[in-house]
């Protein structure tokens, strides 16, 4: 049985969907996941873009804001809630997040951090945001905690996680890697766990 | 029962699979299925792309080339085969196509095609290829029935068929129309047939 890494990105709906199912998913068939907490913004920028491709081109833009409509009321999630301002800049979160994975709150913390955003519409770009998750997570000395997140050693680690993530060929969130091979997409969630089951 | 329009490019790897699925899912439960052979070169070119996206695009080229043999294992499909030239040039035989839907033949003859491309590994792009499909799908005069698809006539109503799936907001293939949804992708599939049993 094989990991998988699991690269989510906050500002991503479909990452957000991912998050909602993998736990359950992969606890059926006792799959370890690896969470990565992600920039996809450095990725987009390699090839060229400057924002979300969906507000870059159009028609598929149009498109993607219905699908994801679609998509959270086909997992049975709660209405989809998009800000105005999207995408939402999540880099104070995903500092946060990654220290939280290695502190024990990370997946409640990201999961939190999704409520807020795509169920009740709220922004999770600020601090005051981010500390707002945190206090609702339960995490202790929110303060000290976030300034840690935010600090060198952690906002290196994340830029590394970026760098690897480009190693490994993402080009888009959420993405699954298992073994070598790359899943793109909420999607290809459950592609990937059969594949993890393989020998 | 709403019917499905199903905007299907012979150059795509992902419109094949589609092909090759969709006929039994929605006979299943008396869906019609409006097949519309298109070209998506001309939405790509609306957008700067003066190729296919997975060629410009490397990293997420390099997985589209794994994702396409993955998924065609996954629905039961004998090995994808790849042409060098990829994409294969469509233009021929959609025009061939878009003549055998008024007549009774399209779908064997754009079945025909794909498993041309993608089973045998053949190109598709060519008079000879095209004609050679025609036989195979038992059309009698093919010089007749392949010029007459060439016409000026039938030229037209592929360039009408196009500049409607633009104005319907498509960007990419295979992609679904049912009511006022539009559904991007063999992913989608199976929402496009839920959606079209709705009242």
């Amino acid at each position: 049985m094989k990991p998988i890494r699991f690269y989510y990105e906050f500002a991503s709906p479909y990452s957000y969907i991912s998050m909602m199912r993998i736990e359950e998913l992969t606890a059926q068939h006792g799959i370890e996941v690896i969470y990565q907490p992600f920039l996809i913004g450095p990725l987009f920028k390699d090839v060229g873009w400057e924002t979300s491709p969906f507000l870059i081109y159009e028609a598929k833009g149009k498109n993607f804001f219905r699908d994801i409509v679609r998509e959270a009321e086909h997992y049975g999630l709660p209405p989809l809630q998009i800000l105005d301002e999207f995408p939402q800049r999540g880099l104070r979160a995903a500092r946060v997040a990654l220290l939280g994975m290695a502190e024990g709150w990370g997946v409640a913390f990201s999961k939190a951090v999704y409520r807020r955003q795509f169920q009740q519409g709220l922004p999770i770009i600020g601090e005051s945001d981010v500390k707002a998750v945190m206090s609702e997570t339960g995490i202790e000395n929110v303060n000290e905690v976030y300034e840690q997140a935010q600090g060198e050693e952690n906002k290196g680690r994340l830029f590394e996680i970026v760098n690897e993530a480009k190693a490994l060929g993402l080009y888009g969130a959420p993405s699954f890697v298992v073994g070598d091979e790359l899943f793109w997409g909420n999607d290809r969630l459950t592609r990937a766990i059969s594949y993890a089951q393989r020998d």
